[in-house]
């Protein structure tokens, strides 16, 4: 007799604790894992919550121990093990039944798995879960795509687990296909690059300044309080405070400074490049981890070139420090305006009608990147439902008009003392080239009119016209 | 009888001064185009070159024209064209007979004709041709992919109508399958971000100081005669300096800022992307393009924000026009070292075997990012075969140490200004990053192991570790 509500394929560490969450929120779960040990272990470590759960050695068990139409959560690992995995469940599986794609899995495979599967009888949700292995247990922010009708059928079970945000669930259709998965690969472009200008204005204070990771660590701790609030401010103050329990000595300190990245850094740049969005806050987060797995060759350049000028032996001053923070939040505002004109493009490009503010909504709790800032991001989108760009919404151009100096002054210290910034920089540059009404194109226009005749538009007469140059003038 | 020592297929602006070009260095060859009447009009304005020429009304006759085994060079539109030519020559051609697409193709789509044709008798070349139409016609630059023994079958021809740099032809074999067309997307790719350079010290003499186009040309001229000899500063100061006949003002003043792109540049910073190599001053000049063609949303955001500030009202003084032909050096060596960083990394992935010294040797001519720069970079690039990085050999450490200070100034200038240089910025972040020994990415480590568990390395014990704060601490 079949008792289970749901499935979960996969017992890994973000599998086993969306399971018990699911379970914990009274909904009875059948879960299967490859390795018949691992689905073993699970069940007997899940304590009181094993009334929910029901463990099984096969496929064949996992699809008849759910009820009919059965939602099948896989969360194994993105790629080929996704295909297979469907392979193995398609011949078992009923009308109606639907598969939800859990994993990282990059938007364009979801399509195409949406497309396979579309006409089988079968569904396809392709689902972004952010937050994290406690996030999995306790509370995600979930980014669904996919049928809107598939996915009322399973709201109720996964608007149970995911985070609330003052009583509000942190889960949404966002749109078919791979919508879900794109919005995910773009939260996680848009962690990159907060990730990113933190480290830059951790950089100014440790190598500016040569303060210590715990005063730094205090810096953010306070700024956490401020328009700052926001996980990542949190978590930054914490590690910076942490201390090595091996030296005692900083535990930052102790940290190789080699950092890894999954694909979706990555994949956002690319789909914003293919796009031709910019996304250069974003790119420059991703080159910048690139950079940093690069330790022998940035040692040969510190050899051949020196490394940034001598710290300045006395502390920041409070008008720096306020600057710090506001260049922060310039650069926050900047990259987020990046990231969420990648999705406007996204939207209009594969038919999502992407929900903007119900985007920001649920990144409000569960996920990397929550933070008060996304709280004001929804309302702002909300009330202005027309804007086109961040940058152009009343709230943020009132918040951008108050940072942007001092954007302009840590970008500008940062250059003259040689510490890098290429986030913040590139967030500058962004946003002084979208408030520039005439730009300099008209130079490049020539230019390439000149090279290989293109042509280009006059401002004052429609059409396309050529230079006094003549066609191809010289080369 | 047969008379044509090669074929040529499309008669475009490009395909047409290439098979003049061919035909004016002696080659007997035999031209075709779908629509006739454009075979026609190019054969009767051919004049003298006529007695070279053998124009054909169908592939058939092409084919026939020509003495095998047939060379035959493809210059019509990239995409879906190449390939249904391929398949309409395919059955015509025979064992030893090779096609070259010489259009501006996506070297992915080269590598899959040239897989294609592998095994079937015939020879595939992909060949990058820069230079625009007069280059075409004189003498471009000339990048070929294939086999290796294909190429020497062709060699006398492509050498004969390539550019030539103090008498050594513009033209060289690179690697198999895609090589030519990739390095052509980079070249692309770094003119990009040569121009944009251009463009924003354009930008910052204009806005910044309120000089006129005229003014701002006689800079670039007197450039042009220093360190930044180089085609490209030769037309800006051209371009700069023309007058518009119809308004008698300016003519780049007449021109609109909303500048068209080709997929080259681009695709330069797709590949860089998922290579995983930083580009973000390429990257960034892409950007600044599709940012350009939204001149609706700058005139909107430049009346919320207001523009830079008012121009100086004063010229530049000599000190900051100097820092102003530094900065644009400095930021062409970081844009280069980006470049061919990205190549580097390709030939390694596509096992290519690039030749770094003679892709510099052969863009010394013929294509639009000709300069001085390139014959310092090929003669460096010989003095030193093992150099992973161009910032890291001997004469560009002297060149840049020299030039890098200027650069800071100008880029805090800008960045205090309101004045867009995003590409000079990230030309600026990825050298301050690059000669980092020891970076910031241990807090972004640090930051990844809390919220995921993700481990990180030590800088004194091997393996991999977590931090104090347990494993997924907050989230």
């Amino acid at each position: 007799m079949s008792k289970a509500e749901i499935g979960l394929i996969g017992l890994g560490v973000m599998g086993s604790n969306l399971a018990l969450n699911i379970a914990e929120k009274g909904y009875p779960i059948a879960v299967y894992n490859r390795t018949s040990t691992r689905t073993g272990a699970f069940f007997e470590n899940a304590g009181d919550l094993r009334g929910n759960i029901v463990p099984c050695a096969s496929l064949e068990e996992l699809v008849a121990q759910i009820k009919p139409p059965r939602p099948i959560i896989l969360m194994v690992q993105a790629g080929k093990a996704v295909d297979e995995q469907i392979e193995g469940l398609r011949d078992l599986l009923a009308q109606g039944d639907i598969i939800i794609d859990a994993g990282n899995a990059n938007f364009r495979d979801t399509m195409r798995r949406f497309a396979e599967l579309e006409g089988s009888g079968l569904t396809f949700i392709g689902m972004g879960v952010s937050g994290g292995e406690e996030g999995a247990r306790h509370g995600p922010s979930i980014m669904v795509g996919g049928k809107e009708d598939a996915y009322k059928r399973v709201e109720s079970v996964l608007t149970a687990i995911a985070a609330r945000y003052e009583g509000e669930p942190c889960c949404a259709w966002l749109g078919e296909g791979g919508a879900g998965h794109f919005v995910k690969t773009i939260h996680n472009g848009i962690e990159y690059a907060d990730m990113q200008m933190i480290a830059e204005i951790y950089g100014i204070l440790r190598d500016g300044f040569g303060m210590e990771a715990k005063e730094i660590g205090a810096i953010f701790a306070r700024w956490n309080e401020g328009r700052l609030n926001s996980y990542l401010v949190e978590i930054t103050a914490a590690v910076l405070e942490a201390a090595d329990p091996v030296s005692g000595k900083p535990m930052v300190d102790m940290i190789l400074d080699r950092a890894g990245q999954k694909g979706t850094g990555r994949w956002s740049a690319v789909e914003a490049q293919m796009m031709g969005v910019p996304a250069t806050a974003i790119e420059s987060a991703v080159a910048a981890r690139s950079l940093s797995a690069e330790k022998e060759l940035r040692e040969a350049a510190a050899s051949a070139y020196g490394g940034a000028a001598e710290p300045a032996g006395r502390a920041p001053d409070k008008a720096f420090i306020d600057d710090l923070e506001l260049a922060l939040f310039a650069g926050k505002i900047a990259a987020y305006a990046q990231g969420f004109a990648v999705m406007a493009e996204a939207s209009s490009e594969f038919k999502w009608n992407l929900p903007m503010p119900a985007i920001a909504r649920i990144w409000r709790a569960g996920c990397i990147i929550r933070s008060q800032f996304l709280g004001t991001l929804a309302r702002s989108f909300e009330a202005d439902t027309k804007a086109e760009n961040l940058l152009l919404i009343g709230d943020f151009v009132e918040m951008m008009n108050e940072a942007q100096p001092s954007l302009r002054r840590v970008v500008s210290h940062a250059a003259l003392g040689g510490l890098p910034a290429p986030a913040l920089s590139a967030a500058l540059g962004y946003f002084d080239a979208f408030r520039q009404a005439r730009g300099t194109a008209n130079l490049i226009q020539a230019q390439r009119d000149y090279f290989g005749a293109h042509g280009f538009e006059r401002v004052d007469v429609e059409g396309e016209h050529h230079g006094p140059w003549g066609s191809g003038a010289a080369s």
